[in-house]
């Protein structure tokens, strides 16, 4: 292992290993843990976060909570399921792990407990690796010459598992020559590219710059952008995408100056159930997101505030979907 | 004067007293001085701040400098001139007021020094106040009906004299009840939009919201914004317009959303020796600014950061530029 490697998160001698997120970039503090409701405080204190780490790290939270029990005992099980399910209501992708592991916890007898739910654990976030992996593979389609690329909020190995989805694009075509330099958006309000992106790229040495959201536009103005790559929270089977606040801006700003405009996602992250985004509720954060910078207040607690944490990006904006399956490009009519 | 009044900086009783711009919104402390390089000082540390409010002060400073003293003295004029011209040495206004204040020093006798410079400092704070008023009744004929604005930085008594430039208009139409609802971004990185903006509409108690630059565009897909003014720092002969970062973003969102964009500034901020934006030479600033919020480390300071101060518009996206003189509209062809 190399001086400037990190992890997200790692599973060693029955303990979970995981960085406190809340202190990058300045600190870079690991903490090891055996204990369920440890983890559940770190998803709450967001020190875990991004969907599919959550429920990378739940899984292992569950699994651990048998450690050093050598029975089954439903209560004790339900109370730690909802300890967890409790810490992030939202997360799709902790429901989903938490759903994985009370199924194998149902279907087995009174033995090796511990053993069988660290492998749902294990299975979880490796089915997390591979997408990372296809995504990436799938997203050298895209490069139709060494580029400067820009992107906007984390979607590296902080976030998921591997190297993440559209980070994992940017570390592949960089390993392979096709990328020049890489722009940040320091996405406001929560500052994941500054503090997370900036954090993730300076590690894998991929030389970089960050700014403000709206200074995209004149990079843009000035010829330096080639492509813009994003995550998805959530997409429609139109391929109208939500994503972080900021996304749907910077869609605009690529179809003015005629810059291809890219979203990388999982597949599991298209949502049947929706035809298009009008169908996504958006989620509305407090207002302390933007008043606050961490501790430090920069505006009146009294000051109204517009905050949402998402924003939904027409498809007709999106020049391709990379998923682990391939690339799509519009119109897009993903399978109900 | 009513409890919930403010103002910049006002001259009473031989003093200037001025609020400490870089404490608000949270703390409002006003600092009375007749001490010229207090007032040098609390330009450099931008307690006072705004191109024209700078300008206003360092008049008034030149004049406290000659308070107790009866008469000329060339060195110690030209001293008081070299310190207050040191503090911020790009801006304009700046040098026009110690010009102006030159001017009357080198032509009057050797009595009352003190009262002439102070009468100048009187003019070329009335005079602002006139192009500000100008403005905010020139800016009535853009509202076709009651509005949602969307404003960006600062533009209002802080910045200025009177009510300021796109600030005056927005309170000129709230008092003809042509204003329902004022969006303002927060404007990253130094944020004068949460913190000046919003303590301004808080103060003459006009209904507002605060929202992250990058959320302007979802606002827009809403169908919330009527219209989008701003101020303006230089502005071309062809009207291609600099203003704060973040300006650009915003009219290409205006553009999208077909919402009329406009500029307001006095005639003044009009290069009359620049056919075209191409040749506004843009200033750049400190990582720092991105890096840090106020005393607050959010980044590591090795982090390269793309920083400019302003960005330039390209005309053809302004529907309208607001001076004392009227409205214009594109395509613009200022005087040389």
């Amino acid at each position: 292992m190399k001086n400037n490697s990190y992890f997200p998160l790692k599973f060693e001698n029955d303990y979970l290993i995981f960085i406190d997120q809340t202190k990058l970039p300045l600190q870079e503090n690991y903490i090891s843990t055996d204990d369920y409701n440890r983890i559940a405080e770190a998803i709450e204190r967001l020190e875990i976060r991004g969907a599919p780490l959550i429920g990378i790290a739940a899984a292992y939270a569950c699994a651990l909570a048998f450690k050093n029990k050598n029975e089954k005992d439903d209560n004790y099980f339900n109370k730690v399921y909802n300890r967890l399910a409790s810490t992030r209501p939202t997360a799709v992708n902790l429901f989903y792990a938490l759903k994985e592991i009370e199924k194998v916890y149902s279907s087995i007898d009174d033995i090796n407990i511990y053993e069988y739910l660290l492998l749902t654990a294990h299975k979880i976030f490796s089915d997390e690796e591979k997408f990372s992996e296809k995504i990436a593979k799938n997203g050298l389609n895209i490069f139709l010459k060494r580029s400067n690329v820009l992107t906007h909020c984390n979607t590296g190995a902080l976030a998921t598992a591997g190297f993440g989805t559209a980070f994992a694009i940017v570390k592949n075509a960089f390993d392979h020559q096709l990328i020049n330099h890489v722009y940040v958006d320091e996405t406001r309000p929560l500052l994941q590219g500054l503090r997370l992106t900036a954090f993730e790229l300076e590690k894998n040495e991929i030389p970089f710059t960050v700014q403000t959201d709206s200074s995209a536009a004149v990079l843009m103005q000035e010829g330096k952008i080639d492509l813009v790559i994003t995550g998805a929270d959530r997409i429609a089977l139109n391929g109208d995408s939500a994503n972080k606040i900021g996304t749907y801006n910077l869609a605009i700003l690529c179809n003015f100056h005629n810059i291809p405009f890219y979203i990388a996602a999982p597949s599991t992250t298209i949502d049947r159930t929706i035809a298009t985004g009008a169908e996504i509720a958006i989620e509305f954060r407090s207002s302390k997101e933007l008043l606050f910078v961490g501790d430090k207040q920069i505006g009146k607690e009294s000051y109204h505030c517009f905050c949402p944490a998402f924003d939904v990006t027409p498809s007709h904006l999106i020049r391709g979907i990379i998923t682990e399956e391939g690339v799509f490009s519009f119109p897009y009519n993903f399978i109900r």
